[in-house]
């Protein structure tokens, strides 16, 4: 980190940069997108899921969700040399974020959500939210 | 943009990877956060709210979010030479972006939110929004 021109203790710490550096890129959200959306659980799953990305990308981003404790892995009873990835409680708690993201995409950029999902969200986000979980 | 492994055109456009792309790295959202909470206007207020920015970041942030439509600008009135910045609703749609970001922030990292924000987001979202815009 760069010192600012306030200096570095000038301000107290704002949870939305505090959470925006945590996140980091775009990728760490799109991981947890496919995690959360597309319902995928294996490396090359969640690797196909959306957009795609890159392997060593997925490989770093992941380390980065497990290190702060938004993913965790287990291993694939079906197959000992895979991992099974899923989110944690911190990981879930992101869900709105991406939410609102998706609505602010939608109505202001391109793309479309899946069907009902910002609708099931707006209707009622904690019974929405819950249903994720589930 | 670098091709991924399923080629760009195989997955319909996702609104929450449309807005990631748009929004980029963190000091853009950093900027609507101080013209939404600071209630900065001018480029000296932007910089000096929170951590403080450096002064070539904010310029080409500003610029981009002005491009996207998120931000407008007109001449300050006391003072030909400066400029006065603030949110388009585009920009004000950004907001539940920040308080999800702000809630997250504040439940796993560190930081606190400015008094009352998140209790009055939480307890009424839509109200709380239109105040923000007032």
């Amino acid at each position: 980190m760069k010192k600012t021109a306030r200096g570095k203790n000038a301000a107290p710490p704002c949870p939305i940069n505090a959470a925006l550096l945590m996140l980091g890129d775009r990728w760490t959200l799109l991981i947890v997108r496919n995690l959360l959306f597309a319902r995928a659980t294996g490396f090359n799953e969640i690797q196909r899921a959306g957009e795609g990305m890159a392997t060593n990308i997925l490989t770093d981003r992941l380390a980065k969700l497990i290190e702060m404790g938004a993913v965790e892995k287990r291993p694939d009873e079906h197959d000992g040399r895979k991992w099974i990835y899923s989110l944690t409680e911190k990981g879930f708690d992101l869900a709105p974020i991406l939410l609102e993201l998706s609505r602010w995409g939608v109505k202001y950029q391109k793309g479309v959500a899946p069907d009902g999902v910002l609708e099931a969200y707006a209707a009622d986000a904690k019974k929405f939210l819950a249903s994720l979980r589930a």
